[in-house]
């Protein structure tokens, strides 16, 4: 079967909700790294590959993964990548034209932002990368990008580089037109869906566009 | 009484633990953001100043804090900046040398990394900020830092800028040397202390230094 949509389930948080179902459900190929495994299980969902160093990872589950014929793709513990990148490549060997990438934040503020780094590296490779949790998805763009929303949810534009220029939106509630986005500021929290689609498109830099998935006053 | 070290408290997750109490007892001028005077309230703490827009902050905690001779500085809720980036340039103007930045983080990343953000503008400003939750304390550094810690704690380096170069580390188990880091790098994370002072310094580029106050079995 070709691979497609994969998910991509780290060792962070791990809450389904949001549009955190949604990717498992759509994804046609599910790679746990090392302990994201642990996470799956409990859904009763059998990943097709674990990959890691299987430090993060419980004796019985490797024994379960093991008897439903996972794949295992080890590597060794002493590497410059992390589990997470490692399973990014391997995802886009194995075909995936799109990646959701689960498990990826949580309370450690330098794994999230390594694993929101890892959104270059996708683009590098060229395949579209999410990182998703019940509350965000966010991507990066550096051209264009399309997405669904409904009337008042919030999407925020955040730059990645220092400076992103010719930010135009279409379907946004404050809409933006050639506009150069900074470090350091707050412009660009909390734009709103008029509903249905909004596209968003940038001549330079890298924009960061995090679409938000709770009500406010759930996300404090 | 002069203002030397200021606490500012966002209307983000707020948890006294980790290093958040120590931050809290260190000020001697602490500024609410708006709603982050309902999380001080509830620890017995008065702030000094109540700043923002007041649109996320109950009646009586508003009653509470002009009963005791709290200032108000009240902005409009149109505006292009965060009360939080507000919060920042009252404490500069105010004395501060340095901040620390509570409440910032939580389950939405477009608030937290605007807050990480507010970092290259403390630095614009010529003052010391740090974000801090239970979990993690973040600094921005463009040229040096000396950082307390005990053996095995985490300290990771990340990259803002794409490029960060001459890095050089003392007092760290994993010991670099005029080291490039680029984005989506990982190689910098989850270095740690040898205990005692570790140092790091870089000629070039701007790098997130990052605390963690946990240990990693509980912060997954």
């Amino acid at each position: 079967m070709p691979v497609n949509k994969a998910a991509i389930i780290a060792n962070g948080s791990f809450h389904v909700g949001g549009p955190v179902q949604g990717c498992l459900e759509q994804a046609d190929f599910i790679i746990c790294a090392d302990g994201g495994a642990e996470h799956v299980l409990k859904l009763g969902i059998i990943p097709h590959v674990l990959l890691g160093d299987f430090d993060s990872i419980s004796h019985r589950t490797r024994e379960i993964l093991r008897e439903r014929g996972v794949e295992f793709v080890p590597f060794s513990p002493v590497k410059d990548k992390t589990d997470t990148e490692l399973a990014v490549e391997y995802a886009v060997e194995a075909g995936a034209r799109e990646i959701f990438l689960l498990g990826a934040t949580g309370s450690r503020l330098d794994h999230t932002l390594a694993n929101l780094y890892l959104l270059c590296r996708a683009n590098l490779l060229g395949v579209k990368l999410s990182l998703v949790d019940r509350v965000n998805q966010v991507w990066l763009v550096e051209e264009r990008i399309t997405l669904q929303g409904s009337r008042g949810q919030y999407l925020s534009l955040l730059p990645l580089s220092p400076r992103v220029t010719g930010v135009t939106t279409r379907g946004l509630k404050y809409p933006l037109t050639g506009a150069t986005l900074v470090w350091g500021s707050s412009w660009g929290i909390s734009n709103e869906f008029l509903g249905g689609e909004a596209e968003v498109t940038l001549t330079g830099g890298q924009l960061l566009v995090i679409q938000i998935w709770e009500p406010p006053a759930q996300t404090k």
